[in-house]
């Protein structure tokens, strides 16, 4: 209890303005935005662990929109609401036909009445995923402001095109705790690679989220991908500065071997090129099958150049006494498992698979967190309070 | 706190008989308790947006039912089961294969041991859906009185082929608040007017329930369609008689600007002619999607005819100082916008936007006074219990 | 209130270790732990009945994982979980790809992180569904044991390619409250008899969980099916020893006048040939749709030659005064009103109707017993606890 209201301490000196607003790209936060998040997952564990109850909402809706496939996250956005009070009901495209465009004000608001969160993943099509959480936010802006709305649900970024927060605010709470405090971060090696996988079409936002935060904590970033497999280049630009402003460094190789060499933390993980992510918008709007296929035969082609970009035994032997802390956001491509060849060689993901779940069982507190912040101005009293009210999550545990 | 309160002094003195009966059509209900329903809503309005939940199963079952697609009333229905304590589970035909026949009785049972509540939408078949809803509700009758059932689940007609309730009762207590009260439609005109639209077999349970509605407060209503497209010729009669003993009156116009001429409120929307309707429920059965093709074809170019039956900013200068309030169930068919033709000029849209969200708004508290007072014989006890008990909805807010 | 204490006392002495462990087959409980099932049961329902709530869980997920199609099972299983607290959380194959193999492990853990209970259907593949609940099993216990998951949640069997548990509990739940008690059962002769049905493929479970828990009781047990439509040898095997055992008996005929003969309890069923389930899961893997066909065919033909197993009136008088009490797991195939010739006449399926309805009531109740005995070490001082608690199921009534 004590470690917990220690924890309630710290973020109470934190200078937040959160209430209100939507969690959509990491580096549109404060330092201090960021660590309260972290601090609000961690004390939502914790009372969790200890049999308290986090439960806030006696009644309310949160909506979770997945315009593409998830079992993780979708479970991770709903054991965080659950865990809040909050019911999920799911708006499906099948079900309900929501779209881009005129409609997204109507449904935002008509979805709303009684919202407390939507989280929305919208990863699919490059230039747009961000560009419709935005759209949402303003429509629920404007239904607040017309009195439409009682209030404002808070928006959770589940994964659009350019950011992946929920998923790299747990990987990093995960590396907080492994190595002993976000501090101890600073002047630590990190490797984000491109790794081979027989597949193409992932999207960009899990390296982008990575770089992008990891770059607020001093870190020294390496970004390795053959040449071609560009991430965007406004979140290039914006990396370097925050690595620059936090104390870090932020480079660019065409090795993964120089990437891992000496790297304290690698990120092996497939993405597809910037360039076929551009290229294939125009071809998913248009439901050209034949276009896509083609798009794809090139793209897969083009991958196989870099099949030695796998996370190997002797790959692993590289980094700090060969003893980097792998991550995924899984699942990952492995090597004689799930395929012929792919990002990881499986006595790596087996060393390291615990280590893998452990940082995914960060995700549903740190939506929560982002939820909980979204809602309350004074998170550090509320969770006081919480604590004050003692009530069993179990009955008679 | 003091208006709840009054509102519940109003809500005493109703007399109801809606405990363990169904909502299916509101001209089955008598006076006192359709404004019981519009009362029980505001209370439960008003009781979440002064914090106080009113959440009263610690558990229990709300089955949806939707054999139409809806994005809209499924939140609302989600959003007041949610409200009271009830967790949604769907009734998936894809999933589950309900049908009508035989086994709407066992399925019927089988999804009700724990239930409260069960939404229906079933708008489809002309002919079907208010039959299907009352077959259920007898099978739920014979399974209390076999004690198979511990409790008689309340059905909420979500939509069926003669009206829509939720809709018509959320639309009415919008009418109230922007009025000032249910008394003040007494003797203001009302236009419900056909307006055209590229798409065909849209239900008339819109148009339906709303003259069925509009016609127990003294108004004078306007139907407005053109030749042949029809309502149910039961409705039309049952309108009539309700017109006349409120002290209203009910006419029929072939023209939309007649009908518009010094209207207080206006609401123009599309729907299928009657025959059209009938024709395509043999077809829907026999699935035979040739001649479903050739009907829609036929209604299509009919429609075409029609295509100046929209709302433009010309035939609103036409209203009652050319302010008529705007209406729609929405989502509507705005010119320019959703369509090249439509239900609606942009403007006109544009301008009312706010004030269909807010109509929009009531529906969860309309749907949730419905199951409350499905279930509870003595709803204002119970409301002034539930504000006696002052539990916070959100915790610490 | 006191027969409620007087079932919890009756409880407190039955010897059990069902904390932590999964429910898959009933055969791998204890007499006590079979026992101790009804009795939670029971409490759980008598509570119900008396407006106390047994909601145990302020939070926490239950994961429902339905790789067949069901109804009534899943509604069970949403009741069970809601009465205890649990948010359902749907897997769903088509929205998450879950598979068999080496992402067992992976998704076992991911949906795992707030989970209490998981609910899995497998019912399709003859030597996989049993196989999959505990690979599953492994990967929760290999979860809390690195430290990944904070608790393991209890697995419910929902129906496998062996044992479908909840529904034969329910069975004889029903049983012991139709005949006054579990003691009642000792020497009654129960006939679990195969029946035509125009279709097939129906698993084995029903049959085998009925005659699998049956004998525990000392009953004598006729199974009864033409020659052909085996069972699994080692469910038989199990069933004699058990049988035996407990003081009853096991045997076979071919002919469903003799296993009629005097029965106290009929349960007319179809179910398809082991050997035809055997040589399907090939073709199933396969995708082999001719194939499947061509199987499909074959044993349908093979089937017509039994169009006189039907439970018809006149078999119904071949039993004890001819009133054996008729049972079913629902949906039964009802000459002339579901087919043209079915597993049982529509006179006589009309008078056991609501039987087979109360039979059914029993499964959420199970469920919910299953998934508290799988949670709490001492559920007779938890259920006191509750009684104690007193709290409302629904305020104010």
């Amino acid at each position: 209890m004590n470690e917990i209201r220690s924890l309630i301490e710290q973020l109470r000196v934190k200078r937040i303005d959160m209430a209100g607003k939507d969690f959509l790209l990491t580096w549109e936060k404060t330092q201090d935005e960021i660590e309260a998040t972290f601090l609000v997952a961690d004390i939502l564990r914790a009372m969790r662990e200890r049999d308290i109850s986090p439960r806030v909402f006696d009644s309310g809706i949160a909506v979770s929109n997945f315009r593409d496939n998830s079992t993780r996250t979708r479970f991770s956005f709903a054991s965080a609401c659950d865990l809040l009070g909050l019911y999920i009901q799911d708006l499906d495209e099948g079900k309900s036909q929501i779209a881009h465009g005129e409609t997204v004000r109507e449904t935002a608001n008509m979805i709303s009445f009684l919202t407390e969160a939507i989280g929305i993943r919208d990863d699919m099509y490059l230039g747009e995923g961000d560009r419709y959480q935005r759209e949402v936010g303003k429509a629920l802006d404007d239904g607040v402001k017309a009195g439409v709305l009682p209030s404002r649900p808070a928006i959770v970024n589940l994964q659009n095109d350019i950011d992946h927060p929920t998923q790299s605010m747990a990987d990093f709470l995960h590396l907080a705790h492994y190595f002993g405090g976000l501090d101890k971060l600073r002047g630590k090696k990190i490797a984000m690679s491109w790794a081979y996988s027989p597949s193409y079409g992932k999207p960009l936002s899990v390296p982008q989220g990575v770089i992008g935060l990891a770059s607020r904590f001093g870190m020294d970033i390496v970004l390795a991908h053959p040449q071609g497999y560009d991430l965007i280049p406004d979140v290039l630009e914006m990396t370097k500065k925050q690595a620059s402003a936090s104390g870090g460094s932020f480079t660019y190789t065409d090795s993964m071997d120089e990437a891992f060499k000496d790297a304290d933390i690698v990120y092996p993980k497939s993405w597809a090129p910037y360039d076929v992510m551009l290229r294939r918008v125009p071809l998913l709007h248009a439901g050209d099958k034949d276009g896509l296929k083609a798009l794809e035969k090139e793209a897969l082609a083009n991958n196989t150049k870099f099949v030695d970009w796998e996370c190997t035994e002797e790959k692993m032997g590289l980094t700090k006494n060969g003893k980097a802390l792998y991550m995924h956001c899984l699942p990952a491509d492995i090597t004689d498992v799930s395929c012929e060849a792919g990002e990881v060689a499986a006595s790596v993901f087996d060393r390291y698979r615990d280590d893998t779940y452990r940082e995914a069982s960060y995700k549903p507190y740190i939506i929560a967190a982002m939820i909980l912040l979204g809602k309350f101005a004074n998170p550090a009293a509320l969770l006081e309070s919480l604590l004050d009210r003692g009530k069993q999550r179990i009955f008679g545990a």
